[in-house]
């Protein structure tokens, strides 16, 4: 199958390239370097090295398996760029991962919250007509995020909800409540493509994907060169990531607020499964369908819980420290979401084990000595200004 | 009160101010000619004369009643122009119809359905963030559209409906689907608005207005500089006002599809009254409510009856003709849309009769000269293009 994946470069999509690519198919990928310009600006970096530009990296890849992967430098906001793939590529699958990813990010200031609205509404609408116009018949795999849905008392279902209302009934989209800045750009695209599908006639799933953690591949393990970036930072870490390499470095592991707070979290193997599950299932034409991709549901506390355990068995001494929020979010509430339609479709779920925790520690000690350490705690503040007097010009 | 009205150049902006200005407030507006400019574009125009600038206006209003109108030219997608608004006009209520309002025009081009997103996205972010750092108490009054939620198949309450679901309960923002770039692009500040209410305790009122109709308002008729546009365009034009224009020009009336379509409406001096029950009733600090704002719901069908009768009674000889639909949307459905919230804060509704149709016709006639027929016929399709093949470049 032909498959553009779209941010190719990023944590999950150039695992994602070498995966499709090592099965057999035919893979390009496009990426502005967003992410790391992000982290030049910041100070901050990977944990693993990334060395090379997406283009080296195709190249090692060529070298070292034999197999090819496409490479574009560019920038989804711009038409001609994705016009261009489309014309040349002629996609039968794209998978977007091509956004500014961090609800951090979105709040550092009123740029970053306009850039991150900008660029992925924008992107995204481009995907969207060069698809109506070019790649009619092509599957959009849309990466979503379990944070359109934020936290309602309620189960969570997946994408769309069967509502009984004064008699009657119907089939509508589940309500969403994000609580960033990035978390609301998703929804936005969410809206769109169902929209875009409804009027076009195009066929898309929205992955609304849980936490991702891990930092291997049975591809990535093939060659140095081959490693994914491992990002532990206030802007772009994520939680399980960020507690491993705590851990590692012997840092306290970082709860913001009391730590209730429960998300639906996945192993980035089970990620690869997912998109490859929705890739060769494909949706009918017009279709619009939405899968909730995480394996488990954790709180913040569960999750500290199971790595001062693997620690304590590994031979670190793990504490923990709970931190103001710098994020507006309930800290005790109810979680309950679904997840059946990919395991409907074949997944086979990695759990988190020790096992896991124990060899994301072994990979983190490979690169210790690379670890920035003021880059953990988190500076960007959700309310921060809310009431901040702004100094009046000369 | 000191209020600042961002589009204050525009059909219901300009009327609005002239509202406010009599009644004693304070009032201050914005506009960046967008309207004016997408008219020169395609070659159309208001039916109503609008000669001056928006400055003009404002001294016309000013010589003519003794009352002032600020005025700024400027774009609220430049962070400066809002910036200073806030700072130096330092609003108590902000009334945002600054955006781009047509779901035709959001369908011409790639181009105009980015813009459409980008600008009226943007530039509610940028009057977010300049709220929340300048004017944090103010109240944001924002237009919003009935066509958020598109048709379901259930009643549609105000932004908010309570679900009971596998036995537990929550209180959700009411289910959206709009079928356009320009109504997803409300949909996408509905999103944006309820969240910076949550983080930054901002207040608003999401104001899902129906389709307005009507020519006059108090002070449109105290001069005829003080008219504001009516357009009939395919573009900007909206069913009832269209309608209208069509009888009185001898053209049949133009339904798309069948002509089930239905819809809230409401009469211009309603939206006035509307706007001013919001303003002078806020919402508590953090508070984001939506009120839906219209006082009648009406098939296309039954509007072209009550223009055809109007139009009989008045001597002429009104015809209809159903077009194909241009739009993707249901002909026929379910519509039941609550709009209690105004009429409890005391509305007193301008219902739809034969005298108020015949006082149009009396008003289109004035300007009957200025008609250029060919703009409205729709050209503007949804689907256009979503199977057209593509010109290789050379």
């Amino acid at each position: 199958m032909r498959i553009l994946i779209l941010g190719g470069d990023g944590y999950l999509g150039w695992p994602t390239a070498m995966y499709f690519s090592v099965r057999g198919h035919e893979v390009h990928t496009v990426d502005n370097y967003l992410r790391r310009r992000a982290h030049q600006e910041a100070g901050t970096d990977s944990l693993t090295p990334i060395m090379e530009s997406l283009p080296a990296r195709a190249a090692a890849w060529r070298q070292v398996t034999g197999y090819r992967i496409g490479v574009t430098e560019g920038d989804l906001c711009e038409w001609p760029v994705i016009e261009k793939l489309l014309r040349d590529f002629e996609p039968e699958t794209i998978i977007h991962y091509g956004e500014m990813p961090s609800a951090p990010y979105s709040f550092i200031s009123r740029d970053h919250a306009v850039f991150t609205q900008y660029n992925n509404v924008v992107n995204t609408l481009n995907v969207l007509w060069a698809m109506r116009d070019l790649a009619p018949e092509a599957h959009l795999v849309k990466l979503g995020t379990m944070g359109e849905y934020g936290t309602p008392n309620i189960d969570i279902e997946e994408g769309f909800i069967d509502i009984r209302h004064n008699g009657r009934s119907d089939r509508l989209p589940f309500p969403k409540m994000p609580m960033s800045w990035y978390h609301a750009s998703k929804v936005h695209d969410s809206t769109n493509i169902l929209m875009a599908c409804a009027i076009w006639d195009l066929r898309a799933t929205d992955l609304n994907q849980g936490v991702v953690y891990g930092i291997e591949t049975d591809e990535t393990r093939l060659d140095p060169r081959f490693a994914t970036r491992f990002d532990y930072d206030e802007v772009f870490g994520t939680a399980l990531n960020r507690f491993c390499l705590e851990a590692v470095i012997g840092h306290p592991i970082t709860l913001y607020g009391s730590g209730g707070q429960t998300k639906g979290y996945l192993n980035i193997l089970d990620t690869l499964q997912c998109v490859e599950l929705a890739t060769l299932n494909p949706p009918a034409s017009g279709e619009y369908r939405v899968f909730n991709q995480f394996t488990e549901q954790f709180s913040l506390n569960q999750l500290a819980d199971r790595v001062q355990e693997a620690g304590h068995e590994y031979g670190f001494d793990v504490t923990r420290q709970h931190l103001e929020n710098p994020r507006v979010e309930a800290e005790e509430h109810y979680y309950n979401a679904k997840h059946s339609a990919l395991l409907d479709l074949g997944l086979k779920p990695h759990y988190l084990s020790e096992t896991l925790i124990e060899s994301m520690f072994a990979a983190i000690e490979m690169h210790k000595d690379r670890v920035i350490t003021q880059a953990i705690m988190p500076r960007t503040k959700w309310r921060d200004g809310a009431r901040r007097p702004v100094p009046v010009p000369d």
